[in-house]
């Protein structure tokens, strides 16, 4: 028996978890919902996912412009077991009385309040924590990229303390209408930032403080961190540990002239769907240790990075793998996460 | 007797100089080096600057171009007992000799290798340590910004530790053929970044780690720090502190809608020359302190911040005042740094 799942929105993290879902034989992928008759309704018409709306009044406006309908989200609702929710933030939260009046369980992205669900969830940190689960929030893009190497470092040498500072991408690369075009902006001003609160739903014992700036780029965020560990490694282990942990790619500049987002997103191009990194990329060269204190830059694809994360998700819910390395490695052998881009 | 001050390159940080100088009474500006018949060729001229070439080549093209030369750098050298150095970074140790040669003194910038003269300033750190000095590195203005507020912390706190990511604008607003322009570069990959060291120049005591990372913006650098402190501090101990400081503008973002780079120069273009904002400004709401730890964020501008550090260099040097309070206070009045920008 497969898993039936349903994707509400098709934005930037909807359209590439409905795509996930289709790899994946425990699943179903029932439908898609879509609001708006625009490039992406006639790309997922042409991949054949069925589309539901929202609205009737959606739908119609949908079928005129040529986009078969097969239904309202109700209508999809009624179809499937698991609804994964990628509205924009905080309309989940909306839609969340529907998803129980339905009897359906949900995937909810970390643009929700932490309270939206059951669990937030990364999947180094806390697979098990989400099996069974009715709701299970997935944290944001930078979230994840702060998870997956908190979660790498403490299993290997103990975590004490992170200081992150966050500079962030001004919008995705098809957003038009969204800034800042020259300034960096303190977003927000008050520090700490959200970001320390949202790893903290899943490692609550962290000692962990965050800032985020707004840069005007598109391609990925950047992470600068400054991370005390409870033992004091070697550099050598640090970069072993990273090396072999899933997840997370490293990427040396000076050997692969890879020093920036723009060379890391031209390096993917050659050899990736829509040239998306879902691999957390840590920058090699710039992991610097002295006694138990740890320096690196490191780089997340915020448009990819929490794919792997819903897949493991969904599996978690449902038990479909209770072992979270098996999990985590059989979702990035079929997403295709690698350790190079070569 | 006035203090007769010459200055190498007109480019952004010279130009800023040699109008600065004129301010005091102390000094006479003699000329300045220019080398390209430009539009700021034209406004040294226009402002009633001596124009000195470097060759006597560089002399005809001027010359040829309209603009009236007094002679070459050799002649200026002739009649001055100081020049300040504002060629770009590294072409102060070329003319090294050049002014060792003439008997001159010299004040180079930050660009330039520490051993390039025997002692890299920073007033609030070490305005004596210049005093009779035949040359004086002020240090770059990244690094200024980090040792005004790390010599202010010091000053009130103690600070026994200092971890800061330096977010660098791309080029200056002239510049038009530097970038990136959708991209977050890391410069350097290799961490800590070259911005310890040159603290350390000045601090050799303190522990310190830089990371820094280049945006494509133009306005202004950010920085954001997290310092632990030798005390433990409230936070409205360190904000009146800093808030009493000479060279620090405290910024709420809250109460006055400025919580970016954009937002700061457009109220800055409303009442300074140029935009500049020699003052650190450290924004106020960033401002988070637990067990004698710290986090804030600043912002420095890039054209204009090492001017009265500049100015001080050369009061140090010659003796002019030996009490670097009245020093620094006399510098700020004359130059019109303010505490707010209304």
């Amino acid at each position: 028996m497969k898993v039936r799942v349903g994707v509400n929105g098709f934005g930037t993290i909807g359209k590439r978890i409905a795509s996930a879902i289709t790899l994946f034989p425990e699943f179903s992928l029932e439908g898609i919902v879509k609001r708006t008759p625009d490039y992406a309704a006639f790309q997922a018409a042409s991949k054949g996912f069925k589309i539901y709306a929202p609205t009737n009044d959606d739908a119609a406006k949908l079928e005129e412009a040529g986009v078969k309908v097969a239904g309202t989200i109700e209508d999809l609702l009624n179809r499937v077991d698991v609804i994964v929710d990628a509205t924009p933030g905080g309309t989940g939260a909306k839609y969340k009385p529907l998803y129980e009046k339905h009897g359906v369980r949900a995937v909810y992205q970390g643009g929700e309040k932490p309270d939206v669900a059951r669990v937030s969830f990364s999947s180094l940190c806390n697979y098990r924590e989400a099996f069974d689960a009715e709701s299970v929030r997935v944290v944001s893009c930078n979230t994840t990229g702060l998870l997956r190497i908190i979660c790498t470092l403490q299993e290997h040498f103990g975590v004490r303390k992170v200081r992150a500072t966050i500079v962030r991408r001004a919008a995705d690369p098809k957003e038009v209408k969204r800034g800042p075009v020259n300034a960096i902006v303190l977003n927000p001003p008050k520090l700490p930032s959200h970001h320390a609160r949202d790893v903290n739903t899943v490692l609550p014992w962290l000692d962990i403080w965050t800032s985020a700036l707004v840069v005007p780029t598109t391609l990925m965020h950047v992470h600068s961190l400054y991370i005390v560990l409870e033992t004091a490694p070697s550099r050598e282990k640090i970069v072993k540990a990273l090396r072999e942990a899933p997840r997370i790619m490293l990427v040396q500049s000076g050997t692969t002239g890879i020093k920036s987002t723009a060379e890391l997103v031209e390096a993917a191009r050659e050899v990736r769907h829509r040239y998306d990194i879902p691999e957390l990329v840590v920058f090699e060269d710039s992991i610097h240790t002295d006694k138990g204190e740890l320096v690196l830059t490191q780089a997340v694809h915020q448009e990819s990075i929490v794919v792997p994360e819903n897949i493991d998700a969904l599996k978690a819910m449902f038990r479909l793998e209770e072992d979270p390395g098996k999990a985590i490695r059989d979702t990035d052998n079929r997403l295709g996460l690698t350790k190079t881009l070569w």
